[in-house]
């Protein structure tokens, strides 16, 4: 469950209020970050405390996270010579204390460890727009005026997705998932043109290291077949579409990845297992089902009603009807 | 096209800056306000300079609109106490001057007018979370908490849909549409559980006076076929579900509204007709296709290139080839 610490009282101590990329740049507390939930949980995998920023912040790109709003870029890139700031990604120099925080990380772990980074879409949109964007109106109107140069800048972050992928599945990650989260907001068509060939470049130049790839994005429904196409083994889908029906769109030999609402854990607990379990039955079907919620942990999650979510998933056996399984 | 103003210097000039439920109690500005796009662009049909919490506003309860943010509702309601507050809507008392910009409005025009009013679960979100949200995490905390509760809000709040829109169309609005915009944050089984029978009960409610019913919300594409069950003669798509696609979510018998993302609209006007041709090649059908965007007009849009589209779209004729159409 991506972002479960922030429902943490021991994650809001031990993190405090300080700058999250500053946290995330001390490998023994980032460590100690990635830890937290699964101690807590008990869940079946760790998903390194990180933000998709990194690697940008890495090169030299003036960015920082603003609580309550997201990532927010210094200068904004809309020119040719923007490009020159979108330097390669040298991730023994540039990201060593991710790096350190992964072997710490598995050192401690008994489960895997999944790294990530961010589609070359999803952070191009925060690089063009300069911040988080409702409209991505800058950057359609980007993508689809200057394509050429659209093309150049996601290309660009595909080596660095890539690049930070790599480092980290050598540093001890035993999965990745490419988060491109706001691919949603494209249709079907300008997917296909302007996000996909770029996100394909990142998840096949993985292929030669023999981890599970994941790919997620939030309300892209209509998009699953072409980011099953790009090259993921495993699907991420948020609550909007039944698993189901997810797993005829991205189509037989993938897994999926999903998707109880996380708007929905903030009602009372026996209402919270009745919708998991509703998804873990969608979920029916080979080969396989990573159980997680559609979206991050809302940090005002009652972390009680998380852990009785993860039992209900431990517990569960296909045929199981519905609210008889946390009994 | 929706908020089609907002791109002209006419609107901008005599709408000002002052708050806009303000220019709304104004029947002659408002009147001007709604005739303007449809000077400019000569549009096929006019929609009412209005918002969807104005019968809020009438009844009593406190909602200011703040730009750039919304509608933000001062005491926001999640208690049974607060049920009193929503009620009953008196069209002629409480709206008089919206049924006067409707008459001065129809007078003028020589389009038909199309009226509108917020769905249920839309506004009771607004209600619910004092605002915009990006999680919903209130409404549906409280829609899965105090099921009962929450259908007694919606109740209301369709039944105060009902009164405006069956007022609007006795004042003149030759067709009505009935804005469900965030209802694309739930499952479909959410939707179908807390959602469809308050909007069912505002469009069939409006059944006997044979005005066309436009239904209408964004990221909807895994709730097209409950959208369309819930009592509506056209289901408007936003551009994230293809319009063929979305023919057959919606089934036999129904016309489709949309779908251009208005984001592309700030592309160059090349690539915008290009665009706009895909969609009328898409929309490809019977019974009939509205061509509109699939969100409202942004500001920043090139009122010179909304023009072109909406002569690329007057000058189309079904089996014309792409990029040929406004040469």
């Amino acid at each position: 469950m991506r972002q479960a610490g922030r429902s943490l009282p021991e994650y809001r101590r031990l993190r405090g209020d300080g700058d999250i990329l500053d946290a995330i740049a001390k490998p023994e507390l980032a460590a100690e970050l990635t830890l937290q939930p699964v101690r807590r949980y008990g869940v079946d995998a760790a998903i390194l405390f990180s933000d998709i920023v990194v690697p940008l912040a890495a090169i030299g790109v003036g960015v920082e996270i603003v609580t309550g709003r997201g990532p927010v870029i210094d200068r904004p890139f809309r020119k040719y010579e923007d490009l020159r700031r979108l330097r390669p990604l040298e991730p023994e120099a540039d990201l060593a204390y991710v790096l350190e925080t992964i072997r710490m990380v598995v050192g401690e772990l008994n489960v895997p460890l999944i790294g990530f980074a961010g589609a070359p879409f999803t952070l191009a949109s925060y690089l063009v727009e300069g911040g988080p964007s409702r409209t991505f109106a800058r950057t359609k109107a980007l993508m689809h005026g200057e394509p050429e140069l659209w093309h150049q800048v996601v290309d660009r972050l595909a080596d660095i997705a890539l690049a930070t992928l790599r480092a980290q599945v050598k540093a001890g990650a035993s999965a990745i998932q490419l988060f491109d989260s706001w691919a949603g907001a494209l249709s079907p068509s300008d997917y296909e043109t302007f996000a996909l060939p770029a996100s394909r470049k990142v998840l096949e130049g993985m292929g030669d290291l023999g981890v599970p790839r994941i790919h997620f994005g939030v309300g892209t429904g209509e998009l699953l077949a072409l980011m099953s196409e790009a090259g993921a083994d495993v699907v991420g889908v948020d609550w909007r579409v039944p698993l189901d029906v997810a797993r005829r769109r991205i189509g037989a030999g993938k897994a999926v990845q999903g998707n109880l609402d996380p708007a929905v854990c903030l009602a009372p607990a026996g209402v919270v297992i009745e919708e998991a379990t509703k998804v873990l039955q969608d979920a029916g079907g080979e080969p396989g089902h990573i159980f997680n919620l559609g979206h991050g942990v809302l940090p005002e999650t009652d972390p009680g009603v998380l852990a009785q979510v993860v039992e209900t998933v431990h517990n569960w056996r296909p045929g199981t009807p519905s609210g008889e399984v946390a009994g």
